[in-house]
């Protein structure tokens, strides 16, 4: 990445949080454009931090948009051949997509937004509070685009992002540990059956954050290494998994969805009470959140095999999240307090005193557990950014990065998931900036230590794979 | 307690850890009585912690004391009317008592611990992991004492100890409340038809410790405001509670006992994964640990009332217990890794930056909920004692010493638990060492805030009290 990336658009960035601070750097870093060219919008005031970049010319404003106020504002700043980033929360993607569409922007985003209370709102029934029907309602929408219309690529952060290229390449390794033909697969079916051929059963996205601090939650407060009300959003939202072909018996509180693929579906409780079992090289067995996530349902539709109209083929796919300690607590709050956010929030910086965020897909079937992701420490992430920086923030900023550069380089794709685009192209975009990216092959199950003081009774002792095996929440 | 207490045997501490270390100061503090005539024994070696005492007296030993060294290590320092007050885990309550008695000596303990190598047991039937069946062999191993026999007070810390003294008191409070005869009763009979009469329901020891420090919890590192050893133990013993006659059913995972009175049943899963709703005043509402408690079992036995044979009334009486938020995450870990105890243990002290252990018991039922207990907090504790300690171990200390006076005061009652003794004098000698002690009526219910989000179709709508309404896990 020595020679720098040229453009000759603007770029509008909507949010400045976590992700967005850490997104600016690495695109002033690495985009060989004038600072004017490029403007921020977001809902709160944080001109102060950016003191330096405007002196270079970035243009700032501080404004909430909202439905009524969104056109006017894009069209300030975005013209035909420009490029929208979308890091806010509570902003429509999908309102986003259709105004770039209307006026030849590229558009990306992390993360499939509605506009402001969405998520907590019980008189919109649980189905249409999923990130299934988030996903549905944007694919619908943009079957009336004509063919070649700019391209917007959607979720393409870390988690949904970056993971699903590192399931591609953890595919491709577990392909040649098995003695398989591992060529690269050239469209989606080649992916989904080389799956199907591994025997790959389940697929986690397996993240453990052990990024502590010197600075303890505080009571009435929410503390964590991105988002709070990203994180509290999507922990609200009902519990969502890609729903795998081995699977026996839907869960007691499993429900399909009425319309679209099918290949997920829903728990009739919230994702931040849902816990799991998982795993990871260096902070081992996890039990974590079974947070909704796009990739839980993009990855299960994309490598389902299809024969005469039947799915022969589909994994089980979803989110294991043991999010930071602090963020373990802050959850435990919020679901004591009846899911009512707590008031003050804080993103952990300076106070990190050490930790990792693992960050990976973990494979699992015949050949056992196999691992594929990025170990990112907070010395290395302050290394690359600066002490204000985590090692949270800066796994999403770096496929944002790349996301950012395949649009410009491919500008009239249309609708983009992460699975579309060639993983090597993201992978080496992102790999500076992720760490020890390693692979790890394990022997670990569900099963391991289970029953040795107590008898688990619904245990399914014949299939570790059985998403009954994992669950504990 | 301007005057002294005085004593003229000899008294042997077994253990020194957070509660013998503050059980010691206490003694100091409140016996007139020559250290000289005091001794220690415990198996870790911290004799830099007491070399003050040891100056002035104090006889101190570093041995651990297993079934073959018990009886020559306690005639070095016990004959007829001294006092054993033994804080050491993994040492038999029973046989220590029996030794006592044999040998005229008073006997008290905060928790009956078998020898090591007990809870995580699995070669034991899980019944008899249990604290039913300890207290239950404590019994019946008292049975061949005769009348008159030396004094043996069980499990009279602060809870079990301590909060059978709070439920007391906020059963008077209550009665008084509901305009009912409030003269104190006289016996065991008339407190339970008392507690039947103000229509309590549950009895919960409501719980929340918000101690927090500013040296985070590490990887690997088990973390508590008391022994990690200890709440280990009992956190891997069967959930356990005392069942009420006015559940509708048994849970699906309840057992009942094959012996004994019957009054209480155990989950087929430890404590330390098994969670439920509870209420503090200062904390509101909280999610807690059911783990096992001697309350939970002789409170409910207590409490029982009888007729022709037949419980009609017994209140459902358990522990929920908001640890520290450092030891939440401990006991997250210690799950994840299969329930093998972590080997770094810390017991938080001067690292402690603020928090309360709000400890006491709120009674549930006609009338709503009542909580009765003590707030005692960082800044007082240290007031109280000094910076090295905390409000947890004052909590549990404070009982010890009431418990000893009374013991010497009534020296020929054989075995006694918290239940047979006066609650007025162990509440007097506590009180200057608890905090606010203050009791508070409220609305809550464990159906508070239900079902907002997302519809819960296991609760009890026509019942608040039932158990299931407050299961979480
Ligand atoms: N895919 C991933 O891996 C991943 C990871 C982290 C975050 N995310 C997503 O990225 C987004 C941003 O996350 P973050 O951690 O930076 O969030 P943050 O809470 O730190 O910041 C949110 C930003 O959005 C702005 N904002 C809020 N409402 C707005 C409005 N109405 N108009 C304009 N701006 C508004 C805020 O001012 C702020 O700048 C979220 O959608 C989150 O879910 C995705
Ligand atoms: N009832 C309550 O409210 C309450 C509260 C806290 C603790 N406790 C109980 O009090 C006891 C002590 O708790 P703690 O927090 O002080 O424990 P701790 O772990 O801090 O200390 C334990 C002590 O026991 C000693 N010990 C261990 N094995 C021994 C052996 N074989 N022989 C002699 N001594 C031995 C250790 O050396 C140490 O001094 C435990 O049984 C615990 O369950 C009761």
């Amino acid at each position: 990445m020595s020679k720098k990336f040229h453009f000759k658009g603007r770029i509008l960035m909507l949010g400045y949080g976590s992700v967005g601070r850490c997104t600016l750097p690495l695109i002033d870093r690495h985009f060989d454009m004038p600072l004017g060219h490029m403007a921020i919008v977001e809902a709160d005031d944080r001109s102060d931090l950016l003191k330096r970049y405007i002196a270079r010319g970035l243009k700032y404003e501080t404004t909430p948009i909202v439905r009524e106020n969104m056109a006017s504002l894009l069209s300030k700043y975005l013209g035909k051949g420009d490029l929208l980033i979308n890091l806010s929360v509570e902003v429509s993607s999908i309102e986003l997509m259709n105004w770039c569409q209307a006026h030849g922007v590229l558009y990306i985003d992390t993360c499939i937004e509605p506009w402001a209370g969405y998520y907590d709102n019980a008189s919109i029934p649980t189905h249409e509070r999923s990130n299934y029907f988030l996903r549905y309602s944007a694919i619908e929408n943009a079957r009336k685009w004509p063919k070649g219309s700019p391209s917007a690529l959607l979720t393409h952060g870390a988690n949904p992002g970056l993971i699903s290229h590192f399931i591609k390449q953890a595919l491709l390794d577990i392909a040649k540990l098995r003695g398989l033909s591992a060529s690269k697969p050239k469209s989606k079916a080649e992916w989904a059956r080389l799956m199907m051929k591994t025997g790959t059963k389940v697929v986690h996205v397996a993240e453990h954050d052990t990024q502590i601090s010197s600075d303890p939650k505080k009571p009435g407060e929410f503390v964590n290494t991105w988002s709070v009300p990203g994180f509290v959003g999507e922990g609200l939202q009902p519990s969502e998994l890609g729903w795998g072909t081995h699977e026996k018996r839907l869960p007691h509180d499993g429900n399909e969805h009425p319309i679209g693929p099918r290949c997920a579906i829903y728990l009739s409780q919230p994702g931040c009470v849902t816990q799991v079992r998982s795993w990871t090289p260096i902070g081992g067995p996890l039990i974590g959140f079974l947070i909704t996530h796009g990739e839980a349902i993009s990855t299960s539709d994309y490598f389902t095999v299809w024969e005469e109209g039947r799915a022969i083929f589909r994994p089980t796919c979803h989110y294991a999240y043991h999010c930071c300690n602090d963020a373990v607590l802050s959850v435990r709050e919020l679901q004591m307090n009846g899911f009512h956010m707590q008031k003050q929030h804080r993103i952990l910086g300076p106070e990190i005193t050490q930790g990792i965020d693992e960050l990976g897909a973990l494979l699992m079937g015949d050949f056992g557990a196999y691992w594929y992701g990025s170990q990112l420490s907070i010395e290395e992430a302050r290394e690359l950014l600066g002490p204000e920086f985590n090692a949270t923030s800066i796994q999403v900023a770096a496929p944002v990065l790349a996301g950012a550069m395949y649009l410009i380089e491919h500008p009239n794709l249309g609708l983009l998931e992460p699975e579309d685009i060639d993983h090597d192209y993201v992978l080496d975009v992102c790999r500076p900036y992720l760490g020890p990216v390693v692979g790890v092959h394990s022997d670990w199950t569900p099963l391991k230590e289970r029953g040795r003081l107590f008898e688990e009774a619904h245990l399914d002792w014949d299939d570790p794979w059985q998403f009954r095996n994992f669950r504990v929440s």
